[in-house]
């Protein structure tokens, strides 16, 4: 007969112990109904994951210990295999504060079964640091452990031997990082098959971006397959969030065969108990069903955002306590987006949607959001600003006594100033007293280009509880509109004329729909500078010039070919270019972003403490000037 | 003769190689001068160390790598001794991207002297993953260089042997953080000792706490008397960011004898060539002074925090280009101070003050605030906000249409709703459009406590370009205040009465200065915050009711013997307030500070990203409730 073995795919609400183990304590329950032998939880199932500096008290550490007796209790007839902290108070981390290990427990009839090195857990080895990973903050990894006793990796890495029915098995027990071996000296997979196990368990808090899965079935696969021996791989759903980003978990727990194949996997984003038997003679694994849909949908990008999207606002929303959203709408392509995804979160009688026209907006644009809140049955409301604005510009001017001087003056202001001014009057005068009166939030609607470069106004634009689509480029953004028509809402709900105006912020004379749009060049720019915050080796205009100089710009950068041949008249306009949005992204916008709201993160670096940044003075690399100052000498390439 | 040192404290300018290293020829010129054998320079002095996740920018380590080389030729005649960051473009992090090392290296004559596991430099050991340091994120430890190389630490710590006038000298060179051995494996400077080096250096980018310094003396002091050997400690002043919070570098270079006492230093805050002599026969320091300052300083919190903000907004200020300050300011005791500090840093002609009174504001704060405007010389104007705030509130009751319902609706305003309303309209809206057009920016004022709970208003006063009493308790911005009427100005800048009145934010009816104050009682709630975000290990309400219950909670918390009687009526009144201050802590606070400007850290952790958090839902420790219920069977503890 069989082992019959259950990955709970639990959604995890981090930071609280209480309700997580509550819920493991059902599932282990309903496991038992069902005839599971064994049941894995995810890694740190009980605390949560990203949980910030509140590892640092100790009685929340306590709590974690304490809930994690109330599931080992729970073990009888069954072996519980899960993730927690580990807590060991005569230690201490290379910090100085109490010793913690990001650790799995293995409960069986009460008892824990023996780990590593004498502990009754299992403890990480490879930490990660990257990104949003803060792993060396919190925890000790397993090799100071296997130092401190003088144990050798080769030796100390066993499975745990678990009795089921009379017979034996020995399961290789890792956590998350420890499966991504590529660049640690501990291969954690590999050691634990060397020393005998029959079957691996992975167990993951493993948040989404765009294109990993696809990376960990080759990653994981090709484990499986390279040491053949099954691999299960368990993950929670839920949200995680470091402050600045909100990451998704989106589960997609599965079960790799020996030959690298999915033989079974639980849905995105939905809790499951996936229950299957593995056949420890044969290694043949047994599932109700074979589920394919993470490799299908693995390729269709504007699916795989809105699916983020949809589950990471629901359950951000719901965490925060916010119910009803407020946005402003001007007939662009952003926020009419926000407002279509959010309508679908909420429902459209939940979303207060809000035109707040100058004398600058058109009657298109106007029209468009009109048409937008129609179509999407929002409410909807229009609050023209222009008086507003010329208040403010009224006492702006109101005079100033110098008592250094005991002169009086007035400041002066320009159309830039005049710009931001309006903005502000939008986000944090009206949109934010407007959610605080409609007991809702509002939305923050810049996307990644504007983040990137600053293109946006602190306490205007960039404000509101949430920015659903800071990790989306332009060209995401209308892919991602054209989604929620065609296979979200089945019908036109963001009007065609908003996919179909140039993009402008209509904030002055020189800058509408009609005869100016914005300075960033999407088709372009969204690319550049997807270089210098998403490329493995992030570009700076350095690599930029050699490869404009060498004529595979577009390449290099992904555009559409013949791009930067259309957008760059001159070798000067392009180098002026290149400096114009680099100093801003390495100078102002970051001082903008460490302002701005939390991005929602869905691709390889979003902003926030994803991509973390420093304000710091302009620089551009040694070699650019000599090569600017060769290509100046001609004024195009060719 | 003995042997000619010097510790070079230059002021590092992080992310610019080219003007780091640019200073490093000219103070090695100038040493040549002053016959100087060897110089030091402190930890990353080419690239700088907060420069975020600019290490990935594998040009901008080409070009760290290059200023290195330019070092390197100028070592004719003199040993160089400098950190900077070292690369291996053959090997990877564990993270998959290039191998870089927090780096030492000794030049001399033209060439590298020979460092750690056959490299010609010296490799950092202890990385620092806690507060502010992310060393682990970007930089491969020494441990993983000896492991590859299957060396052992006793043999591989070898000190650098010099040669100066024909005599050999062993010195031990190390990096900041290996010189705070308390928790780490790797003790390097033991291993060093015992190695035979003579002296040992350490070269530190050291950002200032409060208390810190005097933690180094103890540590390196006692490590110089445990070894018997001198110890030259060099660090960097200027200031460092991670985003989130600006720090400052206060140089304070020194060197302890080996009796563990310091036999000179440099001063705070400045660049100095700290020139001395060591006799390696006698262990001899000479120096033309012996400077006690530092020890000196460090009792007078308040002379430290009003150097350190003073140095701080300086630079700060200096690299972000604004050289005009707009501040508004109610009458009270944080913007009072503020406005003194700006106008010391920047000069009274070059600050802006602005009363934005609305009808609760008293006669007497607006009285206050422009005696305060006269005192500074500083620019001054009044701007009512009544109308604005009429014309917002007027706007938010315009009509909504609802499409859902097809009907009309409005919005109502709270009590709350409408204090909000000000305070966005005098930060977001007037200060905002003042400091564009009097080409500055504008300060937030928040202090710790405020920020802690987040007592002040998204894009009203919780905005700005930087809070530089944002790492400050209300007790210590009042001792701030009174050391700059003291000992800066030596007058009253801020007059008396500001100090006197009752701390209230003037937002409604109910809270005046007369009639309703804060409702935080500073006197206890600064030090219960503080208990929550500074503490060691970070208290909950679980061991504030502890000690509550056992009677010694002002003395737990460090506050007025007597403090939480005179507060409290009742147990239920504890609790009430208890758990109210501790859910906005952990609760909204959490999202305001995520999107507040960053704080200048003077603290043991500061807001941002020293105390690192995320938003999770509300969570009070298990056994809070049962020891609460207990305390509520009786009304009062005795």
């Amino acid at each position: 007969m069989p082992l019959k073995l259950a990955c709970a795919q639990i959604e995890v609400l981090p930071g609280r112990p209480d309700v997580n183990s509550r819920k493991m304590l059902d599932w282990i329950a309903r496991a038992k109904q069902e005839g599971v032998d064994v049941i894995l939880f995810p890694e740190m199932a009980i605390p949560g994951y990203m949980i910030g500096d509140r590892w640092e008290q100790p009685t929340f550490l306590d709590d974690c210990v304490h809930y994690g007796q109330e599931i080992l209790a729970a073990s009888q007839g069954i072996t519980v295999i899960f993730g927690n902290v580990a807590v060991e108070k005569r230690r201490t981390n290379t910090d100085g504060h109490v010793r913690k290990y990001n650790a799995a427990f293995v409960a069986q009839d009460g008892r824990f079964l023996p780990g590593l090195a004498e502990r009754d857990f299992w403890i990480k080895s490879s930490l990660p640091a990257y990104r949003e990973f803060d792993d060396p903050r919190y925890f000790t990894p397993a090799a100071a452990v296997l130092e401190e006793k003088r144990l050798k990796a080769a030796k100390a890495f066993q499975p745990v031997t678990l009795t089921v029915r009379d017979r034996e098995y020995r399961f290789g027990i890792f956590l998350c990082e420890d499966g991504w071996t590529e660049h640690y000296r501990l291969q954690v997979p590999r050691l634990l098959v060397g020393n005998g196990a029959q079957l691996l368990c992975n167990l993951s808090c493993s948040p989404f971006t765009l294109g990993k899965n696809g990376k960990r079935h080759r990653v994981f696969g090709s484990q499986a397959k390279d040491l053949q021996i099954p691999v299960v791989y368990c993950n929670n759903t839920g949200i995680q969030n470091n402050g600045k980003d909100v990451f998704t978990c989106d589960g997609q727990s599965c079960v790799y065969g020996p030959d690298g194949t999915v033989k079974t996997a639980a849905p995105m984003y939905e809790e499951e108990l996936l229950v299957f038997t593995w056949d420890e003679g044969t290694d043949r694994i047994r599932a109700a069903s074979y589920k394919d849909e993470i490799i299908a949908t693995e390729e269709d990008e504007a699916a795989m955002v809105y699916k983020a999207l949809h589950f990471g606002l629901t359950r951000f929303l719901a965490q925060v306590g916010i119910d009803r959203m407020v946005l402003g709408i001007s007939g662009g392509i952003d926020s009419a987006v926000a407002a279509a995804l959010y309508a679908d979160v909420l429902g459209p009688g939940r979303v207060l949607l809000v035109n707040m026209p100058s004398q600058y907006n058109s009657a298109l644009t106007k029209t468009l959001a009109q048409q937008l809140a129609e179509n999407i049955g929002a409410n909807y409301t229009v609050v023209p600003i222009s008086d507003s604005v010329a208040h403010t510009v009224n006492q702006l001017y109101t005079p100033i006594h110098s008592y250094h001087t005991n002169r009086d003056f007035k400041v002066e202001l320009t159309d830039l100033m005049y710009q931001n001014i309006q903005a502000r009057d939008r986000g944090a005068r009206l949109l934010a007293g407007f959610a605080a009166a409609y007991h809702g939030g509002f939305s923050c609607n810049a996307n990644k280009a504007e983040l990137s470069v600053g293109y946006g106004t602190f306490y205007g634009d960039i404000a509101g509880v949430l920015a659903p689509l800071g990790d989306l480029w332009k060209h995401q953004v209308y892919a991602l509109g054209r989604y929620l028509n065609d296979q979200v809402y089945h019908r036109e709900v963001i009007p065609r004329g908003i996919f179909d105006i140039r993009p402008s912020a209509e904030l002055s004379r020189g800058q509408t729909v009609g005869n100016g749009g914005d300075p960033l060049e999407y088709g372009y720019h969204d690319y550049l500078l997807r270089a210098f915050v998403e490329n493995w080796d992030k570009a700076t205009p350095l690599e930029i010039l050699q490869h404009y100089r060498d004529q595979d710009l577009d390449h290099f950068l992904g555009c559409e070919p013949g791009t930067v041949d259309r957008c760059f008249p001159s070798n000067a306009a392009f180098c002026a270019d290149l400096e114009r949005w680099y100093g801003l992204f390495t100078g102002l916008a970051v001082a903008k972003r460490i302002q701005a709201p939390p991005v929602l993160a869905l691709s390889r670096r979003a902003y926030g403490y994803d991509y973390r940044e420093a304000q710091l003075p302009p620089y551009l690399p040694r070699r650019y000037k000599e090569l600017k100052e060769a290509l100046l000498r001609q004024e195009r390439l060719f």
